[in-house]
């Protein structure tokens, strides 16, 4: 990690400096945990303490902290720490240590178009007509089937999947074991099946149909991702059916995020860990949807839309709504349905009361 | 992409053509997408405007549709819409393009044999003992571990994972990532473990008990899939105990489906993304469980279950259920308990009312 | 598979063993197919029929099963037999497969440091300054990062994928596919998100905010994992911001789990298959989560604790708790309101009577 002054840190950060400018970090670390190379984050006042236990001798601090105070040397001062942070995480990641060049074990088609300073690492393999972007740097591993297209400065890692042409965006990164362009899950019987009778009379067609079996509908789609999207490591993007399956500008999926045939995601959303979303479903721009939170298929999203953690979507959602639960319904709603469920117990015991009291009898006549 | 005839098309469907069905249409696409050299699937009639827009002169559509009022010089009937859509895409498939033969930088054992017309990619590994049936396709980076057998024409997608004696059919798909056969997740401790009291006392049991590590029970068995199966991206199914995990011909597992040791599941069925199966559990034939479902350990689920989205199975199933929720009830009753639930602060005040009208005090005497 | 002595598995246990103890088993099986050269395992009296069927003439039985009318020649009596299984599979375990020494297709780092008796299988590639422990076994297409540390007697099986600087205890189980330090999801606006008012509002200001892109912030952490952790097929843990994320000695993660930035996972903990971490969790030890449990960020979850199946934790949990249920509560709570729930339909319904009883009308005064 080469080092960088305090003065040019905050230069990139926009923000002011104080003490002794000059002085080189090397490192980032916690405030309890920091050397005398490393630069603190200590953003709030509650790290006033461990600042005192470790080393630094400067740090990133909140507005209205008083580096003196602290015992620091040198400071920036932050107004919005996680912009911060993102900043300086930037500016000393050693990066993904991929080599410039082709390696020599790699295999690559004659066909295919390799950027200038692009990396490529070994055992790739690259399909027939397979573009790659000037300086895109793909992990050992990887495999990009014929016909994909990967932009500019895209970053592809280890084991990463990249189906027959899919397109991928400028300065995409796809972390180690993501799939993206496997076959949508689309089978139909030759039949009325179980399942749909099952939806159509929500449940109350109990009765056994006759067997068969499933017939698939091949994915004759792709995947295309805007520029600067993030897919997590192990998460999975199927192909659409005819048209393709669409992710746009700016939008971030975690680890083992998956996405059905014929989805349509849009611009700057956030879709954190393990969320699930079924077959054609459309969802607006910057929504966020919290941890494990699954769509089912075919519904609308709204742009702004916010879920907290395991929400499980049933049903179409307006713009710029909070949900929560199973089903979900706006996070306030949802608050005041659980808090009446925990008194329900008490509740019941009480209209026993009242059911005897009015009635003569734990009887209704 | 190669041509087909609106005839040949609607021959292959069992379909009636009507029109100029000597056209010949070298893609598949969305009515307002098609271009002149595209069957346009326009299967009911809310595709009418989309078909104006779009250039296509073929179409597929739902029975009861004027092919000449929607300006189509040929189209085809299809009286079951998803039926010909799997037709259809399967005739125009350009396939996964797995090259003939046996790539020189794939690792084979000499003890391994290869079916005829095999095809091996780049990367490969194959162990030994192995069988690889006739016709068989293995894409690039996939793993074949000791005494695996693959059925005839099955395909084996990049970086699938398949564990030392695991049996798969013919014609099973292995799409890329999945791992068939790990080892099972079985741990005991030495003596009887916190969670053991915590299932035997309903939680009531609180009090830690004395600190033991975990010993690991090993997997013997192995998994065997039968024909006709396919297993999603990034999808896993560990081995058994003692014999081994089953999944039976024509059953389908959609991306990041987790399979634990000892299941076996039946034929026909539908596991969509992200379901999770724990340990030795039985599911019987044409089980469909929606997305993210949960089926907790040892229970057995019956032929026919059909489940909605995110619903978490903790008791054994009688056939042809269909089931919603956390816990799984029957859809009908979870619909009736979820709207009870939604008035539940409405009702909570009604009670309060109720309980000073005939108390006189908002205390039961 | 080599074959054992009854005398030998009895020792290895510390069990006692009856009959002829010199029959010799070479492999293990459940009674009703045992063959005549399995051990069976015959824990419990409800095995008695399945041993009749099966040609076992060794097994391992419960305390107070008698052998001889179980028509056994030998038999080895386990106290607790899941405990024996343990043993016995072990003892019986073929292995991966793993050839010795260093396959000529790898690719290896010269500053990399390999342990004496390590092994390394086809197409790994190894990283600068990478220390692999004596006797470690890394299968096939693994990827190990610069500066990675693995411990002596590890088993990285195929596909694994090791992180820059992480660091790997001894003994660690690394299965398929599995993703130690891919980056953390961490991601900040310029100015306040959306997702931010929600929290703050709890879902209330539903107005949406200017538009605005996602800032990464890049993850200079590693991660380290104590000795004895084994690590599910295709899971995936994430790399620290600043400092590592950090999973203690002896705990055990199932397939697909996910385990978010910054988290500090304590020892002997069991977390079952698909759970999901969200960042910076701190979880003490011992703690077992069922199937497809979420833990939102920034929670601690106390030593002892137990989760059902599919429980969400929203908020912060207290050692040696016992529960159940989204949102979580003691696992007895629950069921109390869950019972409540379904019979809440039935109780709107007295409350109506009692309202037409008390008020002569179905409305509140």
């Amino acid at each position: 990690m080469t080092g960088h002054s305090i003065k040019d840190i905050a230069a990139s950060l926009g923000a002011e400096a104080f003490g002794d400018t000059s002085i080189i970090v090397t490192g980032v670390a916690e405030p309890g945990r920091a050397g005398p190379a490393d630069l603190a984050m200590a953003m709030s006042a509650r790290y006033a303490d461990q600042l005192a236990q470790g080393a630094a001798r400067a740090a990133v601090i909140g507005a209205g902290m008083d580096w003196q105070a602290l015992g620091l040397q040198a400071a920036i001062v932050a107004p919005r720490p996680r912009v911060a942070m993102a900043h300086v995480t930037r500016a000393m990641d050693a990066g993904p240590g991929i080599a410039p060049g082709l390696h020599p074990s790699s295999v690559i088609d004659a066909s295919a178009r390799i950027g200038a300073g692009a990396a490529i690492g070994p055992f790739v393999v690259i399909g027939a007509d397979v573009v790659i972007g000037p300086r895109a740097r793909i992990a050992s591993h990887v495999s990009i089937a014929d016909g994909a297209v990967i932009g500019a400065d895209a970053l592809v890692l280890q084991g990463a999947r990249v189906g027959a042409r899919v397109v991928i965006g400028d300065r995409v990164i796809l972390h180690p074991g993501c799939v993206i362009g496997a076959d949508g899950f689309s089978f139909v019987t030759p039949d009325t099946s179980q399942v749909e009778r099952s939806r159509a009379s929500l449940g109350r067609a109990d009765s056994a149909v006759a067997p068969q079996g499933w017939t698939r509908i091949h994915s004759l789609g792709a995947v295309r991702l805007g520029d600067d999207v993030e897919i997590g490591a192990n998460a999975t993007i199927d192909r659409g059916t005819l048209a393709d399956t669409t992710i746009g500008d700016g939008t971030k999926l975690d680890n083992m995020v998956h996405v059905g045939h014929n989805c349509r995601i849009g611009r700057d959303c956030l879709l954190c860990g393990q969320v699930g979303i079924a077959g054609s479903v459309t969802i607006g721009d910057r929504v966020v949807l919290g941890g494990q939170t699954g769509v089912a298929d075919n519904l609308e999203i709204g742009s702004d839309v916010v879920t907290g953690a395991s929400t499980i979507i049933l049903s179409t959602v307006p713009p710029g709504r909070a949900l929560l639960g199973y089903p979900a319904v706006r996070m306030e709603a949802q608050v005041d349905m659980y808090k009446a469920l925990r008194r329900l117990p008490r509740l019941a015991k009480t209209v026993a009361d009242l059911q005897k009291a009015v009635f003569k009898s734990d009887k209704t006549p």
